[in-house]
């Protein structure tokens, strides 16, 4: 097995991913210097991931990187901000050679340009323990426009974007349990799990929209919750209206005790908003002008900050495992 | 073992550290939101350090925040940069409990407001592997006035901050090896290891002055080497003036193979740093303000980039191991 120094590291792998954006200063200097425009404030997020835990040894390293920074990303389109730049650090262990971290490289620049977002900094270290990858992100935003998790009013609708359960349901496919689905469906939930599709575009369309936004990372009832707590409302969420991938449907079909996962599944990046009643008009077009579903899952209630989902009787579902981890 | 969840994790332990700011949103939505004014510009950086490597697994937990910390404020010490926040990310191993947690807490909190600077978010994780803290720090600077490596020009002086070696020598003393040395050198030592003293002030009167300036985290060669080929010049360093602490020099006069550590010890974080022969006066007045010793250890030559240590009589030094890592 080869393997570059750290030197050797950032000049053929990294620096390269730098030089789009002059003030990364081709990851020379000991922090890159970014001219503060744009639209007045900063938007500031950091997330980890760790083999084993967020994602899978074996994932392909492309899709590893691109994971690090979409869910960082999702962070971004909460917040309704313009990504701008990340700072990568990274904890290696000595398993992993060149072409490892040559392929790392490759998806990190691809999701970059993608996202047209810019390395700005980081590091390497050694590790005796599994590959940790840590992102922190900034974004353009102004800062009294921002979407926040506090904003929700009684009466609001309550919309989420794409379909939910598939970051999940893509794991255990992932895993191996593929459930006797058919491959491209297959296909399609595993690419849900190692690369979410962050709503970037859709969060900036929604800054005026939207009275309260947050991204769906630990499943749609824990993250609900953290909107109702923080908003001091009440959320109802009509669960026959749920949107779900084809995936997930062909497989709740054959196992209803899937459903959960829609409820309470986690990795999903989709964002959870409110908008009032007369902004319909306004969130749909927003949403069509990125090409990305939104579907009306219920309203803000009044009363204790609390998640309601009820059926299409509205009676309110039992739910033994919701994912709502209130004090825990 | 008691541990707390994520959420009251971040709820009782590193939400109060926010608290002092704003605009943190007290770690509540899924990113923090700067208003941007200051000096026009940001400077950014990242570091991450693992147990067993960069500290050792049972240092106290406060010294390993305030670790995590310095280092990254040495990084802006080293641009000339204001530090205002960090993002904290952390995967924690599962033996560590409440406990631990509270006291590494209660150390962040403590550096955090000896540094004034807030903590603006993060993330923990769950890692099977050892524990990984990874900071990202922002602070202001005005972006053309920032500190960079590429500044130094021939003839300039070539200065140092503080002493050199202690924090190899100070990882030495915290695995054992206290060689006999009294118990306050050791102490002094160690603590140099543990909790470097990131030269924030220092950085920041030298805007202005200093032609160029790095921190020092390889070893003074390899880092000196890292701004000769920045800046493109020779820089000369002269062995009998080099900056050693009490203990150090006590370590070294016992067994003088020891002097390698002065050239190519690592974690001292100090700054490296050139100005103009005309500027001996304000860099003396600047460290004098921030009671920071600064010493003037040799000079910028023309020439290939290169780094040659003299001895008293201006020989060079036949280095054996220099820490330099020019193509590792």
């Amino acid at each position: 097995m080869t393997r570059r120094g750290e030197f050797a590291l950032i000049r053929d792998l990294f620096a390269p991913l730098a030089r789009v954006r002059p003030e990364a200063l081709g990851l020379e200097d000991d922090a890159a210097l970014l001219a503060v425009q744009g639209l007045g404030g900063l938007a500031v997020s950091a997330d980890a991931i760790v083999a084993g835990v967020h994602f899978l040894p074996d994932d392909p390293p492309g899709s590893i990187a691109a994971k690090a920074l979409r869910v960082n990303l999702s962070d971004m389109a909460a917040m309704g901000a313009r990504p701008v730049g990340v700072l990568l650090t990274m904890a290696l262990p000595a398993g992993l050679d060149d072409a490892w971290l040559e392929s790392f490289a490759r998806g990190l620049g691809e999701d970059l340009a993608a996202f047209e977002i810019a390395l700005l900094g980081g590091d390497t270290v050694a590790t005796p323990g599994p590959l940790t990858v840590s992102v922190t992100i900034l974004g353009d935003v102004v800062p009294e426009r921002a979407l926040r998790r506090a904003g929700a009013r009684v009466g609001d609708d309550l919309w989420v974007s794409g379909t939910l359960g598939d970051g999940t349901l893509g794991l255990r496919v992932a895993r191996g349990g593929a459930m006797g689905l058919p491959w491209p469906l297959q296909e399609a939930l595993r690419e849900r799990y190692r690369r979410p599709v962050p709503r970037v575009a859709l969060g900036q369309a929604l800054v005026g929209v939207a009275s309260a936004a947050m991204d769906i990372s630990d499943g749609l009832c824990a993250d609900a919750w953290h909107m109702a707590r923080a908003s001091g409302v009440g959320l109802r969420i009509e669960a026959p209206v749920l949107p779900v991938s084809e995936g997930a449907a062909t497989l709740i079909a054959d196992d209803p005790a899937l459903f959960v996962e829609v409820l309470a599944g986690g990795d999903d990046y989709e964002l959870l908003f409110t908008a009032p009643a007369d902004q319909r008009d306004a969130v749909a077009a927003g949403a069509a002008a990125c090409g990305t579903l939104v579907t009306r899952i219920g309203r803000v209630e009044a009363g204790e900050a609390a998640v309601v989902v009820v059926d299409a009787q509205g009676e309110p579902l039992a739910l033994e495992r919701t994912g709502w981890a209130h004090d825990a």
